[in-house]
């Protein structure tokens, strides 16, 4: 039986091209609500949280400083800051978790001009922002999120490269659901996998730059669907100290941006020591000298490194669902949680 | 035979006082280099990363929004940002992480003022920053950092009461030292608990606000010394999926400031969801409400919630000692890492 989040992995493609052409259909908006504002400010929790991870490269790279708010400073602090050259961003999924709406509501009366990313177009969240970007990809069912967040990295891609008015990157953005349904094909290697994981209750998930969303979104993915304890981290962090938890049989999960292997050569590096030390290492994309140092690769995309994250993440996301499969958990409706969580 | 690493927490009382009354005699530079700035960009890794982010509670709760920068966004995409309403604080116990350097550097080229807290008044990053504000830890040879890391914390409320002009925290701030110094008494009751976690390999640590630099922390430490795959985190983002991972048997720690019992009710409810997944619940502070619903619970200081974490890691620390040796592993040098962490 095909369970409800394989489903849903299959219809980002359609997913991420529909909010990709409804929210360029926004670009004048965008651009009068946020163009003379210095900085940005992103919301989010959970999967959101991770989505906004993304967009803080994809904007702090084109011109605006952007960075995650911690929600209590407004929620339980009340803290009373100037964001009069801020543009806050809220992520919510639902639109409803009450924690997001009242923070994107005080960043408001501090002076911040306000956006809501979310997939429901009625929520508060959409009501009480400057401008809702919607982000469409249908209903979702399964409890883990995926195609809402990787609606949500499209969301990211269009707000950060219409203010830069990145008109190359853009159109290169309309290639993404091309590249997403090619990386489906590695569904069979991920049973596969997932097969020889089955036993694993710990995993270590490490990425930099544009792929740190899909590391900690993988790591926060295996927590919820597989109940396994996973750390996700940029590899950065992970030499500062993490590293030693990687031990003999350790399952290591390294991703990269084939376009950032330039950028980031030290990746290949990182495979080595935990395969030193023993780890079962995995390469997401990378190039050929990361995948010869890891026991499985996976190739990524053929794509900007800033636009790889959405097609990254996709056999990351088969991989969860099969490895819930093959621990006999249902990765429709994991224990204790409910589709919408709310936090205050 | 004790470790280095166990002397070097029983040094943090004189640390962090000699910290304290050797910054507040910059008090009249840190108000004319800053005072004007809007906003603080916190730069760090590893343990001076958790570091930021109590910084990030203490400077946004007094009235200037503090945020963490990724320093890849300057060491590998070179942004070009507009960092001139920006206070660039780097974090560097040695002073020497050329990527925290070469951010600081970036930060001045984008028209930041910059602040370098570092426990090395000689090193790269005291030079390259216009203030350098010098922990007064001493010599720190075990390789988990302890004493470097509560001084960076004292380094963070100094900065912070000091920009707010707030006297009377300052006022508390001198009576830290004795709350740490009382927080080791729990030593006995941190072996005994190291003793029956022994075979603890997960472990998952979590709290809000003020409180969540120790939790990412002790995770940290968890990590590093013990080996244990140690996820540290927002109890709101361990809502939003992670809490799936709470099983049976598995290790959770939940840590609160005393003074925040109030901001943060939820604190005991979520342990007792932890509890009732039959997770082994352990509280680190936190009022009498959250002691019921866990195994163990060691007291807080008896501190305002802001000043609490310098004291509230100290038995997280002293637990992380005494298990790296109940399991066999030497904390003052744990697996494949040396004290200081080139990254770039």
């Amino acid at each position: 039986m095909t369970t409800q989040m394989a489903r849903e992995i299959r219809e980002q493609p359609a997913a991420v091209a529909l909010t990709i052409s409804s929210l360029l259909a926004s670009a004048g908006s965008i651009r009068r609500l946020v163009a003379e504002r210095r900085h940005v400010l992103l919301i989010g929790r959970g999967t959101s949280d991770n989505a906004a991870v993304y967009g803080q490269y994809v904007l702090s790279t084109r011109g605006r400083l952007a960075t995650l708010a911690s929600p209590s400073i407004a929620t339980a602090y009340h803290s009373d800051l100037d964001l009069g050259d801020v543009v806050a961003v809220g992520l919510s999924q639902s639109g409803t978790t009450s924690e997001i709406v009242e923070t994107l509501e005080w960043a408001a009366r501090c002076g911040a001009r306000t956006v809501a990313v979310t997939n429901e177009p009625e929520s508060d969240l959409a009501a009480v922002a400057d401008l809702a970007l919607v982000t469409r990809a249908g209903r979702e069912v399964a409890v883990p999120a995926t195609k809402t967040y990787t609606s949500q990295l499209a969301a990211m891609a269009v707000l950060g490269l219409v203010l830069a008015e990145d008109t190359e990157m853009l159109d290169q953005l309309e290639r993404v659901p091309d590249q997403m349904a090619r990386a489906l094909d590695s569904a069979p290697l991920m049973e596969q996998l997932a097969g020889q994981l089955v036993g694993a209750d710990r995993f270590v998930v490490a990425a930099r730059g544009y792929a740190l969303s899909v590391a900690r979104e993988l790591a926060l993915k295996l927590q919820e669907a597989c109940y396994v304890t996973a750390v996700g981290l940029s590899w950065a962090d992970l030499l500062h100290g993490p590293i030693a938890m990687v031990g003999e049989g350790t399952p290591t999960a390294l991703i990269a941006s084939t376009g950032d292997a330039a950028v980031f050569p030290g990746t290949a590096e990182v495979a080595r020591r935990c395969a030193r030390a023993g780890a079962d290492v995995i390469a997401f994309g990378g190039d050929a000298e990361l995948a010869a140092e890891c026991r499985v690769s996976v190739a990524g995309p053929d794509a900007d490194a800033m636009l790889a994250p959405m097609s990254l993440v996709v056999p990351g996301q088969l991989l969860v669902e099969a490895l819930a499969r093959a621990k006999g958990i249902d990765p429709d409706a994991p224990r204790g949680l409910r589709k919408i969580t709310q936090t205050a």
